[in-house]
């Protein structure tokens, strides 16, 4: 478990280089220090608060809190802890490495435009409330786990709902609410690619994000049994291959041409589609659940263009749309699969999106109307990294205007 | 063991380091993506059937099969994995890892110039096929494994040969076939060095490779006794130490030059050294074998030059004549030195040199006079990330023509 | 153990990347020659005399040596080993590992400027005589471990004084020595900020380095007790989040300027301070101790800055500084608070201080009489990277001149 904490830690180094990787250099420091912060403040909050508000204890099944800070009801969880192989101080802080995700997947699909303060006055609310109240209905016991009685109901193995889509539905909202980057769409409707400055870190990124997986679906056995540990980590790896030879295939025959972008998300695609079911799929459904979800990818790029959303890494793609497929699979295939079962996950799916969509909306509307969460035109002409930090990221090199 | 297997697939992003580090950057998106085509095409071939082809239980000990997927015969395994401290799901990723690694060598040496369809069919079988037969020979329970009656055989700990040279003859083939890049060699016989783009990228992906093997070289272990693998780590990490500073000061003292390129292929010299006998040497016999692979180096990258072969990572000095190296040493130095031994350790080294030889040359040469495995003059001089990909690498960045 | 002996290797990277991202371009090639060497000599330094110089066995408190290489002592430490749940390999590459951190440090601040073969030598001398020496006094049993009697004495859990500031003062004398890197200081004493050419690295190797300092102090429990070791994940953690936090609200209060590069520096702060400490703190400590090394990280760069000391990283904020303040802490906050306690902790970091300034300026100073440390005027404004190394860091990319 601790070791799978320090490779949930890593991703964020994942998360970080793939997202400068994909935008431009002019924007790098400003996306740096927001991934930075996330992680720091992430961890600060979930230590503050939302650790006792995701596992609250008993509850009502909608928002309970057991108090601030660490310990307080440690007594009481010692004993549940006693069999699982893992401590109280591990299973936070594995927890605590979780909870910044969310608002790193925002973060990716609002760069390059989005004001700096906001954004962090955004992160805190998002992660410190809306993602440990969401993780509390499922993961803290709440209602979601007892949809179908005591003995059924949702079921999300390691967060395909309660990690990915939570950042995802917020990342849908605040794209729609910020509006698209300078010279993303052409008046005529014409979609203008915008490419990433460093496709080497990109790269990096995504098998660093792989990496992280092995511990963010490994260390979610919550235990040291390793057997189940360790099909678990066949099934991720099945699927993320799956899902990133079926994105390569799929878009070399839609466009004729090899897309490294492409065959990168649809790894990640393939990643947090398994991720809701990685305990309960065979290998052979693993990879077929990759290969949809890689061709998801493929389509949900395309359609997010289509509607004029502008996502510079491809997360509403990636984390919220097979992040959804991901949840619905469980009910498809695998140990659990049934029409109760495909229910208690589109419940499940419909629950976290209502809350998270509304609770995403109220903060950024009142940001919005208030400071504002768009940078000025001349600064995002010009580049965040100047204006808001007055720093280059590869002070050095030459740069082409862009 | 899970670790183990982390670490192992990380070894990926080292070698995709490595190799973009060392070209030119015009063939950066080109070169991430064989490598990642490679992972993941590798781990699902090996999935299909390479992992029951080379643990095919009884059999002739030549070649042997038990059928696509995994888990055919799960049964008669679990016995086996039962005080192994692993499991058979934790076996088949380790090994699965390990698998695409022979084809991530040969990219290496063919960079710059290979066409991107050919090569990923030469993966497909060269990974599918000839890399689990020859290790059936030997970790199978094959006919290496018993070159001397029940109780001695060939010994590779962690794939010296099975591994490393396995990928290093197919480079050898492939390079000779595909002919040098333009402008490495003059006409009047001059070498002219093309030097790597991001010499950091490059220094990172060695660094990532070392800690690889420690899950490599630790995981091959195949238990969690302590001492052995604790040993084992520290003959691993001396015999890199030794080999980078050997290399480092032969280079210096024959070039007059600190020559950084030349200490990381040391340190990967060592590493490849050690592997065919970890488990066998003292610390004091790990020192030798690493400070001699380390001169090995110097001398092997000036003679493939010589040959005229261009190699643009020095694959071939790594991964075949370390590899060769490291295999006889097991007949020279530690617990199983004596003249039979080293017998046997000449005759895995033919076996698997013979065959991968022939292999590569039936693959290679079908798709030479078939599609061609060479790019065009055209696509070589102004890049493979244009022509093949439409993209680049580092859109923002002015470059030099080169 | 092994895990954390890895990750802890993998803290060369951190640090590797992190020194190239903050200097510039001219000297990347340089300063990867030096991290590279300073891994392996250190490693074979430490497996020559250093381990055994370290960890004597009985000894007079201050010196003892128990014999060139490995295992000399293995039966006498093998009782010792039996419960604490690794072996004396492991102990020994663990503590390998860190050996040449104190080396490294030093290498960030004379970057850009200092003599590749004398700091070589320097390298040798400090890492295999020094650092070792000031460690047994402590961890090898000697007279700091018993200054309060058999029961009480100074208190270094994972190294602040003994790893960190070992490195620190040195870099002080260094940089007092080698003089400010031209254009730094101007002549009517304005200090001119040259900016870091690579900052994705930079902060990736913060991100690294965190990672590894799970290793570092996880490891340092010694043992596999999971309560102890989960505990001082999470109070290392929440101090490296709570000085990043910390030295971004105080630089931007100050400054007036979202500043990254204190915010990781923040972040290193925090992680150096808790580590003397991390067993001994709670949750609630660790974040103040975090917190107070962020502010003293922003006080500290400005005062080296004041005192015309050129540190290109922030080695002695980071490092010396830092770690003065968490050795301090152990004496103020957590279970061993007290004032006797303060008082071992400061005699601590007086003997360590006056031992490192006196070995490092006798080294130094030799080396400067004699063949001098720092490089010729012309190499330094054309960068080291032509001059030692005939190599370009980045050959394909344009540059700026600088």
């Amino acid at each position: 478990m601790m070791v799978c904490t320090a490779l949930v830690f890593f991703m964020h180094t994942g998360f970080a280089f793939l997202e400068i990787g994909l935008t431009r250099q002019k924007n790098t420091i400003n996306i740096l220090f927001k991934n930075i912060f996330i992680i720091t403040i992430g961890l600060l909050m979930y230590y503050i608060g939302g650790f006792n508000l995701m596992y609250p204890g008993e509850f009502n099944g909608f928002l309970g809190f057991s108090g601030f800070g660490l310990g307080t009801d440690a007594a009481g969880l010692t004993a549940e802890y006693a069999n699982g192989g893992y401590t109280y101080w591990t299973d936070f802080l594995f927890q605590g490495m979780f909870a910044a995700t969310a608002a790193t997947i925002v973060s990716g699909a609002v760069a390059e435009r989005v004001k700096l303060g906001p954004f962090m006055i955004f992160t805190i609310l998002y992660v410190g409330l809306v993602y440990p109240i969401v993780g509390s209905w499922q993961w803290g016991g709440g209602f979601l786990s007892t949809l179908g009685g005591d003995e059924a109901g949702f079921y999300d193995f390691a967060g395909s709902t309660l990690v990915h889509s939570v950042g995802g539905w917020a990342a849908l909202v605040a794209v729609w609410l910020l509006g698209p980057r300078i010279g993303k769409f052409s008046e005529e409707g014409k979609i203008n690619a915008i490419p990433g400055h460093n496709i080497p870190l990109a790269t990096g990124g995504v098998l660093i994000l792989w990496l992280g997986w092995f511990g963010f679906n490994g260390g979610s056995v919550l235990s040291a049994d390793p057997a189940a540990t360790s099909l678990v980590l066949v099934t991720t790896s099945l699927a993320a291959a799956a899902g990133g030879l079926s994105a390569f295939v799929v878009s070399t025959l839609a466009y004729k041409n090899y897309d490294l972008t492409m065959f990168l998300n649809g790894i990640l695609g393939g990643l947090v589609g398994i991720t809701a079911g990685a305990d309960q799929m065979s290998p052979n459904e693993a990879v077929l659940i990759g290969l949809i979800a890689g061709a998801i990818i493929v389509g949900a790029v395309a359609l997010v263009d289509r509607l004029r959303l502008d996502d510079p890494v491809g997360a509403i793609a990636v984390h919220l749309i097979c992040g959804v497929w991901g949840t619905l699979a469980v009910g498809i295939f695998g140990a659990k699969a049934g029409i109760d079962q495909f229910l208690y996950q589109l419940a499940g799916v419909a629950a976290a999106g209502i809350f998270c969509i509304a609770s995403a909306l109220l903060i950024l509307i009142i940001l919005k109307k208030t400071v504002g969460i768009r940078v000025s035109r001349e600064e995002e002409m010009e580049g965040l990294d100047l204006h808001e930090h007055g720093m280059d990221a590869y002070a050095d090199f030459r740069m082409n205007q862009h």
